[in-house]
């Protein structure tokens, strides 16, 4: 392991960290609240003080193989979030270290699952940094810093792919810089669509910017105690389509920008992505139908749930805790399908899924004609073997996770729906799951214990299990 | 698909059931139920002619191949149970048909969860065939006619392949016929074993029979409503102990018997297992300990209830609903991880989850060394590429089956804990879970679309998902 290339990368994460904290502080200062403006500069300065000084171990060799990518990204977040939490702490907004960091861990890995009993109660620059940091953790930090930095040759390769969603990175354009760079100039115009459709929609500039980045980034911090309850259906209905653009995997966007409709209409997993948000949100609305005076009512609320829940954004517009079980059940099984590869989303990934079905499929024919090759194929090209391999260990290993989680909360004493549910919310970036950590409820009430494996399961899931798993192993540190 | 022997072999099948529903007819004129001696003796002739007339279909071509063996096994267990429940039903001990097929499969696929609200009300013919089918579907009714019948050819390996529990059937001897005759001779051995030991425990000998049939089968059907609770400590203790052995891979009593005592002890799996059953036991005694006055009845409720979980029996002595969520959530695990492949238990099975974590193992050392090629290795022997996709296949298929069961169950709108344990308890083959399905109740409130969906699972999990799933492929039934 070439431990200084790692530091010194994590440097520049937190020197980009120190600019993004800035923004905050400008907040304070529109806002008049000194005491935040203040926190934020001063967070700001020590941020920039840890990275300047990790980058004064510039190595000499600056091979960046695929554990040291690895091992970045895992640290790089780690890093961030730790950091970001500062000013929170600082300030008393949330007056427990631990708790800043669940927020902040929260908002990075765009998970927006809060341990605030009253959101309403925090200064204007902590709600912007909240939201903010979704934003930030949306695209991924290392994908920003290698489309706008000159790092060290191809290998950069390795960060992306560490750090993007998905069971194969694939690369938009021959250069990975280059990628990025399309990547961040499409989540831009994304984002500005977004905003300026709200502003259309006559939401204050504030609240905007915020139900921006939480959508765009498919957060879901919200700037009230009802979450989108609060803004009139109208706006609700923009978001559930912002939502879902936020889910399709980016390629798309990069098809339509370059005229190729076909191609952007072809990709298989966008196509399914679509059927099981229509499908989900009409069984829904069967099984709901009773509580709202309307259709339309109901409607807007089924698929603005089931569009913040499968892109694992986790706003919500009524308390969906109440629904029926068969519309509980649909939406604790979209906690794992999750987004589209290449989104901004989490959970298990459509992709993965489809190369599942795949999968089985060919192993239901094998045993018919024992003798049969076949490869698997998506969009027209052979998924190799080494992909399968790796999608079937990645959800073997995410159950793993999940039931290893639930038996260190089940610690609490809290009902198994509950346990269950705050795993999965977690672990996916979703926010909230039913019962007890139901959308009018938080996860306060857990122990540090349970909120140190709930902060490990955001990381985790935002990551892809492997970068997370990877810095336990001790072979991952050993010199070369 | 050659239908016909498909046929034939079904054929068989109920032939042999129609003998194995003369015992309980015996009972029945012991006790001088007169109306189940009828009805039993009904079910019989109704079996035995089925049979004779399938068996007419005697086909030219004996040629048995993979997806005729999977065929037979699913079609044969099906009608295994469909004629099995015609005593329950023409007696009236069971009213409803859907409920006596369900109690049928429940006792052939050794799950033990039943629809009854009153167990004691049940006849004494009754009682007996409900626990004697745990023990014909332990070892596997094809094991059995393998055993002793003069079958066609070498390829009654795929009826073996498609029948017996684990990633891959290890023959104990070269010839098919010879290793399902041994495994009869353990089977009936320790089923000998324990009914010696349960009558010097002074149990009666119809209780110590029901309980013989249900411990070495790992079914859980009791005598009375509050199961295992009614017996004495040493009674508990003697079936923790035959729980535990029969959840062991009789690879190791065919060693014990050969005197390769170095072989038997070498076992990866049965160490793993061991090791499970001592941790969770411990673990929950710590959480349960202010519930029991010693240390002694502490120990005796973990390690029953801890035996009973892992082996997939479901037998219970107290209410561990009642316990902490730390505990229920130990044996919720437990339900999944299941006992040894090669042994009468179901779940996933350990052997399943330890080539898991190798294959985990291997995929984070890919990634610290990507050239490296390296073997996963079992017992000294490679585990082939096949068996290790094939276990991450069944892994992943078998949490979709999971998901989509609960879906169907969350129609009928109980808890999310009651829906999820049903399907574990049932696909596991368990019997009871937590909550609405816990030790003190039972499946009778789930809708008859529910009982279809947790049916169904009982036979995938028995069968291990890919027969069951097999005979829904179009393929499968296509003309050669």
């Amino acid at each position: 392991m070439n431990v200084r290339i790692v530091l010194y990368i994590v440097g520049w994460i937190l020197q980009f960290e120190s600019f993004f904290l800035l923004l905050p502080a400008i907040v304070g200062a529109i806002y008049k609240e000194t005491k935040m403006l203040i926190c934020f500069a001063v967070a700001c300065a020590i941020s920039l003080v840890a990275g300047l000084l990790l980058k004064l171990l510039k190595p000499k060799n600056t091979g960046l193989y695929m554990r040291e990518g690895f091992a970045t990204v895992a640290l790089g977040w780690i890093a961030l979030s730790i950091f970001g939490a500062i000013p929170f702490f600082l300030s008393g907004d949330i007056p427990n270290f631990e708790d800043a960091l669940f927020e902040t861990i929260s908002g990075f890995t765009t998970t927006g699952a809060s341990i605030l009993n009253d959101v309403e109660a925090l200064s204007h620059a902590s709600l912007f940094w909240r939201s903010f940091t979704h934003w930030i953790g949306g695209m991924g930090v290392f994908v920003f810093i290698m489309a706008i930095l000159p790092l060290m040759g191809a290998s950069t390769m390795n960060l992306m792919r560490a750090e993007s969603p998905g069971p194969s990175v694939g690369k938009l354009v021959p250069h990975v810089k280059e990628t990025a760079k399309i990547l961040y100039e499409l989540y831009i115009l994304v984002t500005v669509l977004c905003l300026t459709a709200l502003l259309i929609c006559r939401v204050p500039l504030f609240d905007a910017l915020s139900l921006t980045f939480g959508t765009v980034g498919t957060g879901g911090f919200g700037l009230y105690n009802a979450s989108i309850a609060v803004y009139p259906p109208h706006v609700q209905n923009v978001l559930t389509v912002f939502m879902i653009l936020s889910g399709i995997n980016y390629a798309v966007y990069f098809c339509i920008i370059r005229k190729k409709f076909k191609d952007a209409l072809s990709i298989e997993e966008v196509r399914w992505y679509i059927a099981i948000i229509c499908f989900s949100a009409l069984a829904i609305m069967w099984n709901i139908k009773h509580l709202y005076p309307t259709l339309g009512e109901t409607a807007r609320h089924a698929f603005f749930q089931v569009g913040s829940i499968i892109t694992t954004t986790g706003y919500s517009t009524t308390d969906f805790d109440l629904w029926p079980q068969f519309a509980k059940t649909i939406l604790v099984i979209l906690m794992f399908v999750g987004a589209c590869s290449g989104s901004t989303g989490g959970g298990i990934k459509i992709s993965r899924l489809v190369i599942l079905f795949k999968a089985f499929k060919k192993e239901i024919q094998t045993l018919i004609h024992p003798g049969m090759v076949k490869k698997i194929q998506m969009d027209g090209h052979t998924i190799s073997h080494e992909t399968i391999r790796s999608t079937n260990v990645f959800i073997s290993i995410y159950f793993v996770i999940v039931f290893a989680s639930i038996l260190v909360l089940s610690l609490d004493n809290k009902s198994f729906g509950t346990n269950f549910t705050a795993v999965a919310a977690t672990l996916n970036n979703i926010g909230p799951g039913i019962e007890a950590v139901g959308p009018t409820c938080n996860f306060s009430s857990f122990s540090v214990l349970s909120k140190v494996v709930l902060m490990f399961d955001m990381l985790a899931g935002r990551l892809e299990l492997f970068p997370m798993l990877f810095i336990f192993a001790p072979s991952c540190w050993k010199k070369y």
